[in-house]
């Protein structure tokens, strides 16, 4: 406990997931409590063509800057 | 983007909860890209009743203080 | 097969459900193949303070006319 | 809000999805109400071989044409 | 290491899902491999009202005499 | 009814997915009731590039022998 689930658009390296993990990890044991030891993330990469906002696909979607790693230095 | 889902026991307050989505959504957005926006997080709690580890209840198990909030001043 | 989980806020009446699971149903048959009895929905009520979008729990944010059933008649 | 996830067999082309997508997102909004920027749908392809109905694999069935594609003209 | 989540209509008692639980986790070491110790198994009763089959809600339909602990006996 | 969901490292055999299948099922209909063909099972493989435990990505880990088929003979 706890069970954490991350389903996002491909593309994060090793490192973003990496890194991510670490630092949920580590929020989760600060101010929830528990071990990290009891911590297990899962992500999944669900393709743009897999994953529909408003009725459309992402795949169609203009690409959406906002979403990709880029914007981290927007 | 992206979706998370977390699944733990109950216990937690409203204020943990809140503390824990905004750090993550933070380290989302920082490492790994995307608006605060994008960010969905669903907490699911889960009786110790309905989570087994090693093939026993987690409600039969001895209490694991690590896994109780208290366990945050330990 | 399929398998449909839905996660929403709570507050849809038993009515909403059946007319959405049958639409779903109808939809998925009549565009992706397979037949009515494959089809398996889940509902699944998520309560606002266990949502949150951009680092804030639902329960917290000004309520959201938009998700409400009322918003049907907007 | 709401999150829906489809798991289902592979093979469903690309415009097979974005309409499904399409008529769940219209339906949802029509029969729940809530926004259709609201609607996020997931969709995940799971292989004959990962799915099991009744202790068998169905990767190990006989095909059941119920659930291709094709039987949209049945 | 394996993560396994078992949805089904509430019911069951904390026997069955002891029972359940040992048997499930049996199997997987047996089968393949892995210690006891990571095997996490979550419940999740989904009520009748909350699961439809060919479109229509369980709890719409005739009592499912084959779903109902009874039919163990049977 | 029921819905499994089995996330795990990817390495199992079809031999392994069908043998654990079919006892799950076999479980669930003499523990819970129910008949065999209402057991639905759906395997989900996660890489070790995809899973974290205690912030830790399992590629990053020393190969965890409990966690390979090849406990099964330890």
């Amino acid at each position: 406990m706890p069970m954490i689930r991350v389903e996002m658009f491909p593309g994060r390296t090793p490192d973003q997931k990496r890194d991510f993990a670490k630092a949920v990890t580590e929020s989760f044991v600060s101010i929830c409590g528990g071990t990290p030891q009891s911590v297990q993330i899962v992500f999944q990469d669900v393709d743009r063509g897999d994953w529909a906002t408003a009725g459309k696909l992402a795949s169609d979607a203009a690409p959406a800057p906002a979403a990709s790693p880029a914007a981290k230095s927007a």
